[in-house]
């Protein structure tokens, strides 16, 4: 199954002159959900890991399928102020400006191989991001996935010490 | 297994008298998360939909891993201004404010049964507007379920016309 065929181009979104892949409409078939997440487990396979760490808020959707497909628990990083506990933050840079990515301080336990999954890898801040926190609370990065990769944004450079992998190349 | 164990009191978050409900010990232990998924969707497996729909974001970490698991489409409900991408949306009171709840016009296809997912019960506002949007873009309400319902603020009243149920009852 082709699950290329349920992203759509949005353009001009979140502003002028980018183009948006939507996941919304892979997301709502129910083959083409169940073949992405069973593909993204797939190429995990080989990997080491206990849990899996998603930001919010598309990152949750395909990372709390995995960690229940594949039996880990799940860490949502989040955006300031949006965790109820105490927290380990990154400032890091977008696509579209800058942030913060928050993860509870006790969210992993020291030494525990943790997996990065996103829906889109685009210049690698938000995954850069990912990995300190992880390595900031205690774990290690065991590796990272993303549903799409937007390659000609070069964030590999960025990865090179971490397995990345993507389903989808633009 | 006694999921209960799992949620955390935070006191005083987001806001001063308000004692928070912090499921990230339960998602972080893939016994516990794994668990409460599979109670989740055995509480609907009499109901009859095709899509489960559930707002960000963590709707989006149960409604996901539920949607993996019985096999239906997911469809996020998000907040103004992130859905990319035409949508129709709900005006609603939270808990601790008002806000906007919006869906791509075309997530659901006119009369699919759909299922409503998200972690907390409260005051049912959320609740409300989910089940109005899935109306306004044609959908059927097959019912409601969340992990936790906060029984003291009576969501149910406003409710009765749907089948509601939760896992866990403060």
């Amino acid at each position: 199954m082709d699950i290329k065929k349920f992203i759509r181009d949005i353009p001009d979104f979140p502003k002028k002159g980018i183009i948006f892949k939507d996941i919304t409409p892979l997301l709502k078939d129910k083959k083409a959900f169940k073949e992405a997440i069973d593909q993204l487990c797939d190429e995990v396979k080989d990997l080491d890991f206990d849990l899996i760490i998603a930001p919010e808020a598309r990152g949750f959707i395909l990372g709390s399928a995995m960690a229940y497909k594949l039996g880990k628990g799940f860490v949502p990083v989040r955006k300031p102020g949006k965790l109820p506990y105490k927290t380990a933050y990154e400032e890091f840079q977008l696509e579209y400006g800058t942030d913060q990515l928050h993860i509870h301080i006790d969210a992993v336990e020291k030494g525990q191989n943790v997996l990065i999954v996103d829906d889109v890898l685009a210049t690698g801040g938000t995954a850069k991001a990912l990995a300190n926190l992880v390595k900031k609370v205690g774990g290690n990065v065991a590796g990272m996935i993303f549903l799409i990769e937007l390659s000609f944004l070069n964030a590999r450079e960025k990865l090179q010490n971490y397995w990345v992998e993507s389903l989808i190349k633009y």
